[in-house]
């Protein structure tokens, strides 16, 4: 395999957006990468396109990429769709990175796209619990409903009021998991709250946030219930945004930029089969992941990581290295998180504050730790960066992440 | 790149199959081409899935992949759901290719599968018209009726029938393409006629063809009429079904098998702006796959292509170079692409026989083409088969092909 930098990447601003097209935000977000990259469009050779609710928000079941990209001139290449969930465009990046890194193409595009926000909300729900086994869901909501003594089979529960305006059947899941954490190793519903602030803190720097306030730790502990413990606050709220980045071949790349940002790492998996103490996916990817890249957990300078709630990403601090099993609740209490910290985890906001529109997460990921190793993040820059890491998570198969991307990367 | 051979292929009976789920399928054709490879799942180390509207009928959006192969034990492992519409599965192999081919891994696994047939035939026709861009869609469909001075903005023109009960905007395309041809080359319905009864005929012989009926020239002119010339057997039906194939290192595949099919190319392309009279996506993507794979068309034995109608098939006589331009209707009239004739075309019976579950069609091309160099194909055995192509186009944008992939295989 061929070395592999990413020499540009944009993104549009996530939030609500009933008036923009998928096309419109994806010209934005990939004008945005070829500038950054200083080429045009006509050198890019083959583009991956991760989007995973399109079908049932706007109808577009079908081709989404071509549909989106032919509108600004960019055809006859190879335009790939991918669907992984929340996972899709980390999962599209890298099959860019694998064209370009198998030496069959030199130039390659990675598009994430979403829009989730639709005037009728219930589609915007729909969409999301798409992400899970329908048949099974059905089944569970039948089997609930049954177990109650009332309600219809089948019949679908009225959606409560989340985070963002939302709640899906991932969120019960993400609490009961927390509760299950605070059980284990006496982790605390402030400990997560202080994950929250942390990340609008972050958002608040960051002109790509949907939400963009700053919160005390009272205020998101008092932020309305979703789900014990998880407050709204503590919650990825639904959006809409897209975010692209160009790969290229690290040789070639020397002709279009000096500050390249090289693919250390692409490794994606599924959840599988396992028994209790195995360790799970997301220690399973990262540690390929480290292997590939030839780094350890300790050398990372800026961490992207798929905090839909903020019980995920304490959690994720123990399973991705970061500290040891039941230490995730000290590492944020230490405040070792911040962009100024440490460890610093979720610079852009994190999907709670930066948001997150399902598709388009995974490359505005990348496009986040691209910004930071290019030391080019503003107010929320990290000091000396050096080597960053994306880990991104995808819909749900029997109670584990169906798809899981892990991504590192170094200047 | 390395070479890479396909080692075993499975697929199901295509049909209406409204008591069968994805997973059922996807069961069926899986656990065929893993004893047709005579290997164990636990083998497989990627798997790329192809379907383009399970969304819109069975409501499962996204991860449909992981839903239908974790049903069957198959997890850890990169599960990558790609869509192209009906060329789906064909860019699934296209990137399970690029997964053995690169190095990654040595052995892969590609998928197609579809449910196109609903209760709800309105939901049929929804994602068929998927394919193109949907807002164009309205727009056309808008000014089509305010034109007409009837109807109001937007509405929806009720389906007519069409073939085996379905009628697209995609008939209106290929009937509009195939006047052009005769006016332009003489081409007569009757030609195209003579491909429909040549697809049946090769569908009788296959046991896995939707339709096995033979007809006459007469038959299938007298069909009822879907678009002039179009009758309804020169149409592809609506269908469910699923198809698979094992990839695996050129290497790696002497160990399993001693009849692998080798990938001499792999090509997926997108429709792009060009002048009339240059070469459309077909000839420059089947001109990629020639050189790649360092054959003509003169070699080709046997060739699965993509005959959504009769007339697509005879157009594409011409575009992937089998006769020269405007010589497609002597190619049929000759019997030439016959199984027993000079260049067998579309010996499973093809789109129109065979059926065309849409994100299916793709690696069941490939499932015939493999059978056929393996010399298995029974009653429609090719004779000293040695080099086959398959050509897998899907959706529309602009009037061409929004994806088109074409593979060459040789034993």
């Amino acid at each position: 395999m061929r070395d592999v930098a990413i020499i540009g990447a944009g993104m549009t601003k996530f939030g609500k957006f009933l008036d923009r097209s998928m096309k419109d935000l994806t010209r934005e977000a990939v004008d945005g990468a070829l500038g950054s990259a200083g080429i045009d469009k006509s050198k890019l050779e083959a583009a991956v396109v991760g989007n995973a609710a399109a079908g049932l928000i706007t109808g577009q079941e079908c081709i989404r990429g071509q549909v989106v990209l032919r509108e600004m001139g960019i055809g006859g290449i190879p335009i790939i769709n991918t669907e992984n969930a929340c996972a899709s465009s980390s999962t599209a990046f890298h099959m860019a990175w694998l064209y370009v890194a198998s030496g069959m193409y030199d130039v390659a595009l990675a598009v994430g796209l979403e829009k989730l926000y639709h005037e009728d909300k219930r589609r915007s729900f729909a969409a999301i619990g798409a992400a899970v086994d329908v048949e099974w869901a059905a089944q569970m909501q039948a089997a609930m409903a049954a177990a109650k003594g009332n309600g219809e089979r089948g019949e679908q529960p009225a959606p409560a009021e989340g985070a963002g305006e939302k709640r899906s059947m991932f969120m019960d899941f993400y609490a009961a998991f927390a509760r299950q954490h605070m059980q284990r190793y006496g982790t605390t519903k402030e400990q997560f709250g202080r994950i929250a602030v942390k990340n609008h803190y972050h958002g608040s720097l960051n002109p790509h946030a949907q939400y963009r306030e700053v919160y005390t730790l009272e205020d998101v502990l008092n932020s309305p219930l979703v789900a014990e413990p998880l407050t709204r606050l503590m919650c990825s709220p639904i959006g809409d945004g897209a975010a692209a980045a160009i790969l290229c071949s690290a040789e070639k790349a020397k002709q279009f930029t000096t500050k390249p940002v090289h693919v250390l790492a692409s490794c994606v998996g599924s959840g599988s089969d396992h028994a209790p103490g195995e360790p799970g996916i997301t220690e399973r990817i990262s540690q390929q992941a480290y292997k590939q890249a030839g780094v350890g957990p300790e050398e990372l300078s800026v961490i992207e990581l798929h905090d839909a709630s903020a019980p995920a990403e304490l959690v994720l601090y123990e399973e991705l290295g970061l500290c040891g099993p039941g230490e995730g609740g000290r590492l944020i209490d230490a405040r070792a998180t911040y962009f100024d910290g440490p460890v610093p985890v979720n610079t852009s906001g994190g999907l709670i504050s930066k948001g997150h529109p399902i598709g388009a997460t995974g490359v505005a990921q990348i496009y986040e730790v691209f910004t930071q190793l290019r030391g080019e993040a503003g107010d929320r820059q990290v000091a000396n960066p050096r080597v960053g890491l994306t880990e991104n998570g995808g819909g749900m198969v029997k109670g584990e992440a169906a798809a899981l991307a892990v991504h590192i990367f170094s200047v």
